[in-house]
């Protein structure tokens, strides 16, 4: 009956993240605020705050607010030759939504698409349930997790419709640069091949600076009409816990056709979150909601390289240049550890939970696993200070 | 690129019901409700506010709360011989995405559907566009639009893997009597055909009353494993901007498969939208929100009864008995309207705005608009007198 294969990373998730007394690292978001702790980072007094109770709760602007989707076009026109309208935006329920959307709506069985991997199982599987035929274009722990054009140029058919990438990546925490972003865009426009880009964890950047010239901009930024970018408000934002993500495109009739099968799919976004949203993108809060978690990124990230560099007979990475997520190898005596095993033993005697690499992003990460360490700061020295007490009795 | 139809009353609300000073009576959702309306509703001045601001905006729990699921569960246990588990229920960003994700996961292309018309756009088309070949199981006026037992065993082929009805049905108002929903059962059960009923209509039912023995329970109550019922806020309970749709089941293999496939769409809900429903649905709420939605219907119903009576040498009609929705039928000398020119012409010369239904359900609809009376009585009564105006001035 189901078409689907299981979503490893949020089974697991929700299968273990509510063990009483869990240390969680295994999750993606900076930590999450509250509308109170929201309203607190807001600069300016004389802002109204977010929540107008007295609104009716009718279904609202179908495609998101204009305040909403105007704030968005804003933050894609900063690095662009051209200001991008606010009609190219799409507000969706988060985005999971966005992804699925976009694929339902553009991919067809019998095409051909390339997907980055590892990355979040949706952007491969999906797809793959739509009848389309997939090839994964491997990041290699050995190019620091960096895609290579030359792999992609031998995948490309004739018959391939999308590529597919995510930038800042989930789970390596590496980050595209520009110049391979600007040789992916060259390849896709010679052969009119769409350009995905999950850029769900964009503008959490901790290794990479703004002024550096590899720095990269969205996809969307850099002159081809069909890159698309798709974002939401849960991860460099802080606010899973409202359902609001974007897709974003400069190519006006590709926002139109996934309009048209959004209409099948979601109606419009909850007018409270799209209300929160809003205020969160607002210049008085944005800066300060960024800085937070850049800061946040930016501490918590020395002290997991504290605790790879203590532990380095057994522990090693590539270090993230972006986003919430490190992928870590273990090993006992020169071989990788079994992961899964690692993971749910490390969890029940020491409570620190993370994700298991070989499960949740396939075989060839056997020994590795996914931390997500942009939680609170305390969790992650607790976590850490517990994973290394286990490491000293288990696997020295 | 596109492989989904327009959907037609989606396009027709979203261009339209932005037109400055409109009467809007096209709307399906009984007259929305702010958070300081539901506030006011509540029974028990004990009961603490829904919004509580300071919790962390994480995903939250991935298939609803339980707090919301147990209400859910609750009101399908009702009218039923055992009670649903919470478990059974599952917790989707509106009845929209309820019905794609279900149709998502169990319909396969060379699958046959077969689905009630008139009806919502998305439960025939949705089904076309993964791959399978769907009958449609006309609604007659002349039979008050209940659907007929004996057409719809002919229909049924060897591969027919779903039968979606609607109950109350969108947009004739009609109700599928217990009787009828019970042969339904029977039919589906003897070729094990799941049964998809669409019921965000439900429980506002103004022209059947509870003691009646034809009272429809939910499709749930009737003892058939693999039927399915969706539902949401937006509809009877008039909080289409909290995004809270649902499926219920009482197989909980397809509930599983459906949670499976929901990885890939949706992660959570909106944690405010929860909070919000599962207030709603508290016995301190439920029954004064319901209480004050039938009473609107059967105030609005007798408003627009009265009107068509006026004008029975124009109008014409199959008087609701459930929903929001009726379908009236205009003349002019003894001819359907041309129903697309006339709503564009009322609407401009009266600002009363409605829908044309032969665009939106079917050429065989032509002369019939689609009014939606369960707004609130002062918009129905202005809107119907600008109405009657237009009437004596074009179609006399």
């Amino acid at each position: 009956m189901v078409r689907v294969e299981p979503f490893e990373v949020e089974q697991w998730m929700d299968k273990y993240e509510t063990t009483p007394g869990v240390l969680n690292i295994a999750e993606t978001c900076a930590a999450s605020i509250s509308i109170d702790d929201l309203v607190a980072l807001c600069e300016d007094p004389n802002i109204p705050h977010p929540l107008n109770t007295s609104t009716k709760l009718t279904y609202g602007p179908i495609r998101g607010s204009h305040a909403l989707r105007d704030r968005l076009a804003s933050l894609y026109s900063a690095r662009a030759a051209s200001p991008l309208p606010f009609e190219n935006v799409l507000i969706t329920p988060g985005a999971i939504a966005a992804n699925f959307l976009l694929l339902y709506t553009l991919i067809s069985p019998g095409d051909h698409v390339v997907c980055q991997h590892p990355t979040y199982q949706q952007l491969y599987d999906v797809p793959k349930s739509l009848g389309a035929e997939v090839s994964l274009w491997k990041l290699r722990k050995g190019k620091k997790y960096i895609p290579d054009l030359e792999d992609l140029k031998e995948m490309i058919q004739e018959n391939t419709k999308m590529i597919i990438i995510n930038n800042p990546n989930n789970p390596t925490g590496s980050t595209t640069p520009k110049s391979v972003l600007q040789g992916l865009v060259d390849l896709a426009r010679a052969k009119d091949i769409i350009i995905l880009s999950d850029e769900v964890y964009r503008p959490l950047f901790h290794g990479i600076s703004p002024g550096d010239s590899e720095f990269p901009p969205s996809i969307v930024s850099l002159g081809y009409a069909k890159a698309i970018s798709t974002g939401s408000m849960s991860k460099a934002y802080s606010l899973a816990g409202i359902r609001v993500g974007w897709i974003a495109c400069r190519d006006r009739s590709i926002i139109e056709a996934i309009a048209t099968a959004r209409d099948y799919t979601t109606i419009s976004v909850s007018r409270v979150d799209d209300q929160l949203a809003s205020y969160a993108l607002s210049t008085s809060v944005l800066h300060s909601l960024l800085g937070r978690n850049i800061k946040l990124a930016k501490t918590n990230i020395v002290l997991l390289e504290k605790f790879i560099d203590r532990w380095s007979d057994v522990c090693s990475w590539v270090k993230p240049t972006g986003g919430t997520t490190a992928l870590v190898r273990f090993e006992k005596d020169g071989n990788a550890v079994d992961d899964v095993r690692f993971c749910l033993d490390v969890l029940e005697t020491s409570k620190v939970m993370f994700l298991p690499a070989s499960k949740c992003f396939g075989k060839q990460f056997k020994g590795s696993v996914r931390i997500g360490f942009v939680c609170e700061t305390e969790v992650l020295e607790e976590a850490l200070k517990q994973l290394g007490l286990y490491v000293r009795r288990n696997l020295l």
